[in-house]
């Protein structure tokens, strides 16, 4: 929000479950905090993880670009 | 993947905690299943929901829309 409000934007990174709250926080952000705030990116990319135990798997990323309200 | 085959462009909706999902399904089909699949746009929205109590409650919700690969 500080950032937003210098007229910067702003990126949000999410992996695995945690994309769809992401997406709740972005909304949250766009409705409630910075009126006119606007997406601009959102990326889909997957990203190869090695578990604990030396396996490898899959793992879905997103990127989210919010761009400060036009003055 | 019958859609993308021919040639026609996808679109995958999700709301609220399915929208990690959705993001793991575009990921598998564009890595695994149509190689060179695309995505196009990815539109994050809210929608207000009425519980089974009558109260509102606002929920994240998201499109994505895949290309077939270019031939």
């Amino acid at each position: 929000m500080v950032i937003l409000n210098e007229d910067r934007p702003v990126r949000l990174l999410a992996r695995g479950k945690s994309i769809s709250q992401a997406v709740n926080v972005a909304e949250i952000l766009r409705n409630n905090f910075i009126k006119g705030a606007n997406y601009s990116e959102v990326l889909i990319d997957s990203e190869e993880l090695t578990n604990r135990d030396g396996s490898k798997s899959n793992v879905s990323s997103m990127e989210i670009e919010i761009l400060p309200p036009k003055k």
